[in-house]
C-alpha cells in the first residue's frame, strides 16, 4: 500500500479558477470501484492504496482535462512507498500529532 | 494572501520514520504568533497567509530538521498565489465540492 | 509525446549521499530499448517520449531503490503533456532562449 | 551552499505556451549580481548558491509573472540543502556519472 498526492492543472484555461478541471479529475477517483482512500486537500488529492491501482488512476485522473478541452496539462504525482509497515494517510498524521 | 504546500524531508536519517523531524517543524509552525491558517496532511502541511510571512515561515521550517542532527535537508514548498480574489485553502476546496 | 521530470528519494538510508541509488534508477533507463530522449541534471532526471512509455519506466524506476535495500522511497514525477503541438525538452529550453 | 530548482507557472494564459513567463523569470536569474550558478532545463531552472540569497532570488522570479499580466501563479521550488559537505550542481550530477 502506497500514498500519493496528485496535483493537475491544465494551462492556458480561459479564466485562472480551475475548480471545474479539479472536480473532474475528482469525479474519476470518486466513481473508481477500487479499494482505495482518498480526501482533496487545498493543494491536491491524497490517495492511499495498492501501488498500481493508484498509479493507473492518476493515469486516469491526468486525462480528464483534456476531454475537457485543455490542450496542456502538467500533472504533479508524489508518492509515498513504506515497505517496512503498513501506513496509511491516518496514521501518518497521527503519527505526527502524538509528537506534537 | 496565499497557499503554501510544504514538505520538508532529511536525508540519511537512522530509519525509515520521519514523524519527530515533521513534528518538529509543525511545532514551528503553531508557535508562530503570525496571522496564519495551517493543516496538516498526510504529504506535508498547507499553510495560508501574507505571503512574505509565509515565506519567512518556511525558511525557518527547513531549518529545524538541522537543529535535530540532520545534515541534509529537502524541502519542497509550492506557492498558489492569485491575485484576483482572497482564495483560503476553505474556499478551494469548497470551490470544487460544489461542483462535485 | 509528453515530458517528465522524476526524482527518487530513499529514506532511511545510512549516509546523506544518494548517488548510488540515483545511478541505479539511471541505469534503468539506460537500458531501456524505447524510443526515449533523456538527461541527467542536479535535481532529478527528465524524461521525452510517449507518455505510456515513460510513466512505466517510471514504475520500473521506482523499484529500484527497494531492489538496493530502501524500505521507504518517495518519488515524484511531474508530467508536462502538450497535445496542440509536439514540443521536446530541447525545443522548450530554445523556445525559452530565443526570448532572452 | 544549497541547490534550488524553481518552475513557475502561470494559470488562466491566453494560450498554452509559457516561454515568454519562462524567459521573464530567467532575466531576473541573468540580472542578478549575486554568486550563484543557474541553468535552464526542460522542466524549470537549477540555482545553487547560498540558501538566503537563493531564497531571495525565488521570491523575485515569482513577482515577475504578474509584473506581466498573470492574475494566478503557481510556483514550485525544491531546496536541496545539504551542510556535511559543499555539494554543486556539477558535482552533483559528476557523482552519478562516476556509478554508471
Amino acid at each position: 500500500m502506497a500514498i500519493m498526492e496528485i496535483s493537475i492543472v491544465p494551462i492556458g484555461t480561459e479564466g485562472t479558477s480551475l475548480s471545474n478541471y479539479v472536480a473532474g479529475c475528482f469525479k474519476e477517483l470518486e466513481s473508481s470501484r477500487d479499494d482505495i482512500q482518498y480526501e482533496l486537500t487545498g493543494m491536491g488529492t491524497i490517495v492511499e492504496g495498492d501501488l498500481e491501482i493508484i498509479l493507473a488512476l492518476a493515469r486516469r485522473m491526468h486525462e480528464i482535462p483534456f476531454d475537457n478541452g485543455a490542450k496542456r496539462v502538467l500533472t504533479t504525482i508524489k508518492i509515498d512507498d513504506r515497505r517496512d509497515m503498513n501506513a496509511s494517510i491516518g496514521q501518518k498524521v497521527q503519527s505526527v500529532r502524538k509528537k506534537l
